[in-house]
């Protein structure tokens, strides 16, 4: 029996609640009936996700054994409890993390309430689509010669663009020099399923933290942590999970979890050959059946299939930014995209959708062609593409942690110009910031904002063209 | 409309998911329909509950309005994201705090990831029960002239076994001295609508935490924090709600908060009446015409109609333990309870409980009370009550913070005197600690400890009769 059965069945015992949740396992207009049912509390036969001995302890043991881990456990609280607790189990008070700068906020958050020192690593940006590509070894390798006090390294893999890393020759690094290695690998819950040693668990990693309602069918705010070797200790680990996660934990997202790393488990290869295949196929057709519209190359092993990068764009010249291409997406062809950039648009795909969901998207864009074709006939050249810059390291004043703990104000963006932020400044999602927790802001960072802002893009951190910044006098100079 | 009704008006729209979650909204064997259909993301439509602008900021002012609040936050993460971003919010780097002792853990979590310095109050214990009671004003004052540094007092309102605190008196006088008073309501989000200033938002709190699962029929795991007066900045709590909560927050979560909200709002006078119409008259009933089966008294505004207190017991002797008690209810009677300890079993009702499950409650005690009177004529005379003495209070060694930066070790238990205490040491629920971490272990404590595991209690903490307690010498000096 999976989770949710095994919750069915109990819900169905005549067992009556004098006890929590307060709607007494019955359906609200507000609550269906199914969830209701399941949606229990620590009593006998229920087991207690925090000090687990029955059934939650049999779920998490099975997902370890078909994810390759040592330990498992569920997280209800999202990836973001799993990655402040994973660098607060690696990572001492005021210890250095060699991180790389396409982390996920919920990292800088674990950074600044763990008063740590971040050593950034900042991948290169794809030339043409302008996102984060995947932190190599040897940038890896680098930095590590550079910080030889640092106690963790920490990288994203797949980034939010799908890049995979690679994480052996990572780890095997890191290992050399006996820190672990910490694997966001938040986009990745389904590698595990891809055999081999594509999921960060089996390729040596330390922590690994996936989301399994990103690319898995388990419900939102639902993810994994994976614990392997004996560099990061469990009890640490669990701990943080304590501190990070209610104490109330919901056991309709538990049984998601289960559910969807059992189904993963029985027909996980066969429905990500089937993902693959469309998916693939999709990227394959856009790329040669239309002109004014490019997909991101596929490559397996290099890149993951599920994550499609859209532009509208012949290869030379651009017809439209990636946020116009989705409000074109979503209001004339009713199909939502997961984000939107100055170039680009990011649709999502995962082992739920079937092939309805990509011809739909393909029939969309090549009326969206059609259209650009017309246009171009017109005599609508587009704008040539020129090539990304990286994107501008800041010199850090202070840590997060020592920012978090200064007096600060808003003043407007203009103005900003070599004051330091307080908060984390950039696109978000993807989130890549383009300013971090105590970051001294330079002219270019303001041109940005206000580049962003012009384009109409959601810039985490500023409101109202407002910005928070730090007070002091004297603070303003790189540590 | 209701969230839940825009939710599932939005997931009826014939708009594709090209985004998360992964299972693109369609029913799983372990995710029922009408929860897959509303598991959304931030998409256009859907709000941001980090950032809201639309349903969610509707929703979140609908609530502060009914509740009488300056400004409600759905929490998703349970009262434990709530407790802890309060202290962060109140409370500096190294700050004092007035606190309860009976608080629940997650206040002591925050107050070892704030470094925080806590100054405990001890409230009295109701010395026939056992239980802690609710802290007095008189305590408040007296604890504040003792600590004229501290930031911010933190109180529980209801208590576990619903005792009510002064809270507006408590307001007052933590005001006097420009401090902000955060009451953990957790077990009271049903306070709000008694009317009057039942609930601590109207009597003056500043932070104000509700589990809206405790007594609300809403899911396991949703909470509300309610923010009032200019004591707390709102852009601070505002990040560490931030922090503490996943970035992925659950749809049918929020919906299922927005739902209790609603329906205690249109209905809540009503429902509560006869919520205290059938507690009341349960409780005099089981003391009225039980003889070996007490109930602690109700008496309204002094204790909340809901949390009914039992015992074995005609009043001066003791029939069998509260675990005892509560094994009974469940293997003959089934009826699951929510705490049981050495004297008493706590059961709650809500109102979602109709006057069955009151009936169904009293008829088994019924039965077990005429048992007891078998056995007492067989010549059981059960055990005489003796007066609880108040709880042991540990001198400090390090805070709790300190204490979680010092390395540790497992001993047994026995062999722990003279030690300090890493974690937690103590009965969960109700969860007063016997011991908080960086506490010194004293000969009584282990006694009690070892008492406990007697009598088959929970003792957290403790696995295996083992203790985490910190290295080094010299430790062992009250601070």
């Amino acid at each position: 029996m999976n989770l949710y059965e095994e919750l069915t069945e109990y819900g169905h015992k005549d067992i009556y609640p004098y006890h929590m949740p307060g709607h007494k396992r019955k359906e609200q207009s507000f609550l269906p009936k199914k969830t209701a049912l399941i949606d229990l509390t620590e009593v006998q036969g229920t087991d207690n996700l925090h000090a687990p001995t029955g059934i939650l302890k049999d779920a998490q043991e099975y997902c370890a054994e078909v994810t390759g881990a040592d330990h498992s456990y569920f997280l209800i609280n999202g990836s973001t409890a799993g990655v402040i607790s994973a660098i607060f189990a690696a990572v001492s008070e005021g210890g250095k993390l060699i991180i790389v700068r396409n982390a996920h906020k919920s990292a800088y958050h674990g950074m600044a309430l763990r008063n740590a020192i971040p050593a950034y690593i900042y991948p290169e940006t794809e030339k043409k689509w302008g996102f984060c590509k995947a932190v190599t070894p040897d940038e890896i390798g680098k930095a590590m010669e550079e910080n030889p006090d640092a106690e963790a390294v920490f990288i994203v893999s797949p980034t939010y663009e799908g890049c995979l890393c690679k994480v052996e020759e990572i780890a095997k690094i890191a290992h050399l020099r006996g820190i672990p290695l910490i694997v966001d690998e938040a986009h990745g819950a389904h590698l595990p399923y891809l055999g081999g040693k594509y999921s960060a668990c089996r390729a040596g990693a330390d922590i690994v933290i996936q989301s399994t309602h990103k690319t898995l069918p388990a419900p939102t705010q639902t993810a994994l942590l994976h614990v392997n070797g004996s560099l990061i200790k469990k009890d640490r680990i669990e701990r943080y999970l304590r501190v990070f996660q209610s104490s109330s934990p919901s056991y309709p997202l538990m049984a998601g979890i289960d559910g969807a790393v059992r189904l993963m488990a029985a027909r996980g290869g066969e429905l990500l050959e089937t993902l693959e295949n469309n998916y693939a196929g999709l990227v394959s057709k856009i790329n040669n059946e239309l002109k004014y519209i490019s997909a991101y190359p596929f490559c397996k092993g290099i890149n993951d299939a599920g994550k499609l990068l859209l532009s509208a764009s012949d290869g030379n010249n651009i017809f439209m930014t990636g946020t116009e291409l989705s409000e074109i997406l979503r209001n004339e062809y009713g199909a939502e995209t997961e984000m939107s950039s100055e170039r680009s648009v990011l649709a999502m795909f995962t082992v739920s959708d079937d092939w309805e969901a990509y011809k739909r998207l393909f029939d969309a864009l090549t009326k969206i062609d059609e259209t650009l074709r017309k246009k171009a006939e017109n005599g609508c050249t587009g704008t040539v593409i020129t090539e990304y810059d990286d994107i501008p390291r800041p010199k850090i004043a202070l840590p997060p942690g020592s920012a978090w703990k200064t007096e600060s104000e808003e003043i407007p963006v203009e103005e900003s110009v070599g004051r330091i932020s307080e908060e984390i400044v950039g696109l978000y999602p993807p989130g890549t910031p383009l300013l971090a927790m105590g970051e001294i802001i330079e002219r270019e960072h303001v041109e940005l904002i206000k580049r962003y802002i012009g384009e109409k893009l959601e810039v985490s951190g500023i409101k109202d063209g407002m910005i928070s910044v730090l007070k002091g006098e004297g603070l303003s100079k790189p540590i």
